[in-house]
């Protein structure tokens, strides 16, 4: 039996793994500080635990005798996740979490890293074992950090790690703090939509697509370091562009209007060799037909917003 | 007032750093597991800890309310360290420790690292921010990580941070599970010492120099990481040699008995610029008076041990 525990289970990205870890065979424990969400897909057991409580992660992984671990949790409130003290808190909690794990008889781990583990540069194709790691943020620094000692650690350990670097994200649940988010909301309440001016090439990867190559990762023996990214260099401007269209409101983007973050590249994107050719998984739809799905569940949640409780 | 915490303060090293603090003025409190030694300096207050309890060092740091930080203490079994679990542990830890020190305040923190965050080739002669660090093993991952993520905090919370790298040490309180320890036990017991070929070039540095090398930084405004070593590029043949000189047994050594360890570099040394002018510090005696000085250690305390308990 393939049994796995999936922190940050009601988060962003950890919502979309649970539709997609249950086909492949796994019974799903999903673990998150919250309630479990009146629709998550059925055949989930939630846990509701905090894995920053020095105890939470050994009694975690006693109660479920996990064989697989998808580790995604980790502070990320838009903004401050960069430079927060949270970060090392979640480094604390992770090295707990994979040496209970491990200790368990806990078989193949996943852990979530980030693009920020990379050094940036001002044009950079990120490629894994080649790009230099060299992080210029405490939230960079502390992913590479946890990447450093896990990856030691399961060797000595006899653990599968692998390790998926998540780079830019959008779709449904994204926080309107957020690019994608804001974007979108704007669009579907019928308001101007203030963007910068939109030329910085990154690689934007669906949110459930990074939910599906999560699994995928899981489900197969790589290990260390895989890109998760679409492969696919567009504009900020094209990601804003296919939401508008979605929504038939083009009119609505405001490029210019918001000033460019300094320090964040003209051009970031991903290699992802790794991914399509060892994992073995890459994104089946197009940037217009996951516009399209973010647009529509904003519509559907935004609809049931107005309405009164009774309604929901 | 200077109100600094040692932690490891009754290992091989932090037991050195304690006689280099107080005339520097620091109000020394010294942590440990164990009961305060017999024979440590005046004038140190000594505490009773296990930092590996989460909440040790908050506990600790509130009771002391501390300016300076020392922290020395990490699992150190000889042989067992380099891939040992504990070390993820002591990652934890440590990361506590260096949180709760900032949130309450405290201004500059001095921690240990290691030559082994340095990637190692056949002969190295390691310079700060110049020699790539890829560390190759659990222990050298886990200090190295520790480095990367609390430099980065430290800029966040406005923390002075130095990071000492340790070399090779010999001296008084040595394990005789290790190199110099071994050595100088078998010459004061009249034993054959057996070696391996011993024509390793290291550098090696008095434990009780790297104690004031140590406190030297901590008393500095120097930032980043700093090699604590001597500057001195030696054979393990020449300590050998210095040791047996000072116990006057040269007939004792035996090289070629012992296997070179494989992995170990021909050549390691340290570039010691940065100790030297910015810290301003650099040992006085040379290596024959240590190792006069670790011999007599040696004869006094096997002296002692062979006495009845009531002569102690």
């Amino acid at each position: 039996v393939k049994r796995v525990i999936v922190t940050g289970a009601s988060g962003f990205i950890g919502r979309t793994t649970l539709s997609a870890l249950l086909p492949r065979g796994f019974e799903v424990h999903a673990v998150s500080r919250h309630p479990p969400p009146a629709n998550g897909p059925d055949g989930v057991r939630w846990i509701t635990g905090n894995l920053l409580d020095p105890a939470g992660a050994e009694a975690l992984i006693q109660q479920v005798g996990p064989t697989h671990l998808l580790h995604l949790a980790w502070y990320a409130e838009p903004g401050e996740f960069w430079r927060s003290t949270e970060n090392l808190r979640w480094v604390e909690a992770s090295l707990r979490l994979i040496r209970a794990f491990a200790a368990q008889g806990g078989r193949r781990a996943v852990v979530a890293g980030s693009c920020a583990e990379y050094e940036w540069t001002q044009r950079l194709h990120c490629a894994e074992g080649r790009t230099p790691c060299h992080p210029a943020t405490l939230y960079g620094a502390s992913k590479y950090a946890l990447h450093l000692v896990i990856e030691r650690y399961a060797a000595e350990a006899g653990l599968s790690l692998g390790w998926g670097r998540v780079f830019f994200v959008f779709g449904p649940g994204e926080s309107p703090a957020r690019l994608g988010g804001s974007v979108a909301r704007s669009l579907v309440l019928d308001e101007p939509a203030p963007l910068s001016h939109g030329e910085q090439v990154r690689d934007f990867l669906y949110v459930g697509d990074l939910g599906e190559a999560f699994v995928a990762l899981l489900d197969s023996p790589v290990e260390g370091a895989v890109n998760l990214a679409s492969g696919r260099a567009i504009r900020i401007r094209d990601l804003a562009e296919a939401l508008a269209a979605a929504a038939g409101r083009t009119d609505l983007l405001r490029f210019g209007v918001r000033p460019s973050p300094p320090g964040e590249p003209d051009v970031l994107t991903a290699e992802v060799r790794r991914l399509r050719e060892e994992v073995g998984w890459s994104p089946s739809a197009t940037l217009e037909e996951r516009a399209a799905d973010t647009i529509s569940w904003w519509q559907t949640k935004l609809t049931a917003d107005v309405l009164p409780r009774g309604h929901e």
